[in-house]
């Protein structure tokens, strides 16, 4: 199905005037919308009635752990590992650290990855790099901090993206950033991680395909044309600079999901120049501040897909950010299908955080 | 990645005696895993050290609703849609009911599904069938009830699979239960649900791709393989019985993940026999049993894979139930890439199951 109906999808951007207007506007009509890079299917459940307003994180009691047991805010006498990139500030205090987790879901590399089979089955050591990015201050965080602290973090992300590429047997890193216990964050401290691993991972490598393919017929990477389409369209859009843009994107998994994608066609992340790191701050902070402003301090994720680190081109790709706050939970349906429920029509998200 | 590790996997089912001993069993360090049908990657993440007690539930507040406020305990009385299906006991009282479910994901067809582009974008009306299968007793659960009364929702399962697979526009019908508020149960009364849907979900679509490629290499269906090598091998295994077979998964997502599967080749979960029903019955509950006991009543969801009911013939996919016990939180690491951590070995896992 999800090739056969990717056929189906050859149009090219077309000029306003030559479109019908979309008769997707029937209220309370359920959609199935096709993500147009990994083919995937997700669900607009409309039929469900839900206002923007429905998805108000309550006001709850904060989980804020207190600083003084904080693992975070002073890493080396909590018996932290060793930081591998510390950054001052003026006054000699830190400003950020990274330094591998003490407690990784990969096993850091002492030799070869040995691959074996075992009967029918396939296997191989789980061996890779699993780092954490922390910023100093135990309260202060994205969508609350000043720009250029985001864009410290960005340049953090750089700095150990270029080391870590060059590691042997790493194929792809991953970036990604946990707020609140509901996203899966253990430690209340503002962090990141980074994780370096031998394989590329299968949501990557789906959109890996579904660009080259939609390259194949149109000739153009498919993340520009949606780009290109929604700067036109504005209806999804919630925020943009001169080298970034944040939108709701049209097939999106989660009520308030929203995309930070550089302007420009960049395949990989880690080439960024520093104006781009200045700009991407800002616009993460944006968005995080919207979402904030319209869900109330919602636990959420976000993370980076950039094209891996194999040693092969990805001339197609482009890099982005997807933030995704916890409007919902994966039950029995999401979990067999791979199908998402989104509760709310991106188009009156992205007005609700717009307006934010 | 995937499509070349898969080649690497190409090996038959071998005697035990021309097999090396697994060489998996060093403590403490990761491993990533390979699906064999779907070619999915997950890590076992022993390098975490956890052991089986760690998982255990928190003896919690009962979630309990009451049975008067309760919307499932007298349906009609609470307003739910008419019944489509209903069991009688003896005496003359209701023992299960079905009927369509009023906040539906999906919007009941009335007409034609209205395919469309939008710019660059694709989608269609989100039309298909919803519907809810409830058992009479307010507290009675799967693991605590007889198996004839599980055999009974299997019963219920496969009539209204029959009615809807015929339905235009439905290719496949998925059949699920939450279990438990972490779990997406927003009804504390016990209930499944069968969602008829008019595209093929990507996870089954991943798989029915999996079993045709190792056909092609093997001549053999690839469930068969498992089910063969897991019973020669016996340290997956949690339970059986004439007809089923209930294991930890080689490449188990979750910690604590179960699947029952028929033992006969079996692609179509609707051609189920009387005896199958019982015999499934059994399985499943006695699975959950096991899962409750070891886990101290965890939420989890479990879900049904079948071949599509499309029209087309699948030979080649063995229909099957996975459980999946609540025992992690999807952070930025499994959402961004599609590779679940999974903090416990299925071996031991399936040992403390099988114990239980």
């Amino acid at each position: 199905m999800i090739m056969s109906s990717i056929k189906k999808t050859k149009s090219k951007i077309k000029t306003k005037s030559s479109l019908k207007p979309p008769k997707r506007k029937k209220e309370n009509l359920s959609e199935l919308r096709q993500d147009l890079i990994s083919g995937d299917w997700v669900v607009i459940a409309n039929s469900r009635g839900k206002r923007p307003d429905d998805f108000k994180t309550e006001t709850k009691v904060s989980e804020k752990s207190s600083v003084e047991s904080c693992l975070f805010c002073d890493p080396i006498a909590s018996g932290q590992e060793k930081d591998v990139l510390i950054y001052n500030t003026a006054d000699d205090d830190w400003s950020l650290r990274v330094f591998p987790n003490k407690y990784p879901a990969f096993t850091r590399p002492t030799g070869k990855i040995h691959h074996q089979t075992e009967g029918p089955y396939f296997w191989m050591d789980g061996l890779g790099y699993h780092e954490i990015v922390v910023t100093k201050d135990h309260f202060e965080r994205i969508g609350t901090m000043e720009n250029l602290k985001v864009a410290e973090i960005f340049d953090a992300f750089q700095t150990r993206y270029l080391d870590l590429m060059n590691k042997k047997s790493v194929r792809y890193i991953e970036i990604f950033h946990n707020q609140g216990k509901q996203a899966g964050a253990s430690i209340f401290h503002p962090h990141s991680q980074l994780v370096a691993i031998p394989v590329i991972s299968p949501y990557v490598k789906l959109e890996l395909k579904g660009a080259d393919r939609y390259y194949k017929t149109n000739k153009k990477c498919v993340f520009c044309d949606i780009i290109e389409w929604e700067m036109e369209e504005d209806e999804r859009v919630i925020f943009e600079n001169d080298k970034f843009i944040a939108i709701c994107p049209f097939a999106s998994r989660r009520a308030f999901e929203v995309w930070v994608l550089p302007k420009e066609h960049q395949p990989y992340f880690e080439r960024m120049e520093t104006e781009d790191k200045i700009q991407v701050g800002e616009a993460l902070n944006e968005a995080v501040r919207k979402i904030n402003t319209v869900l109330n301090d919602p636990d959420y994720n976000f993370y980076l897909h950039t094209s891996p680190c194999d040693g092969k081109d990805y001339p197609h790709y482009h890099w982005h950010i997807e933030i995704l706050p916890k409007t919902s939970i994966w039950a029995g349906f999401e979990l067999s299908t791979g199908i998402e429920i989104s509760a709310i029509e991106p188009e009156k998200a992205a007005k609700s955080l717009r307006e934010a």
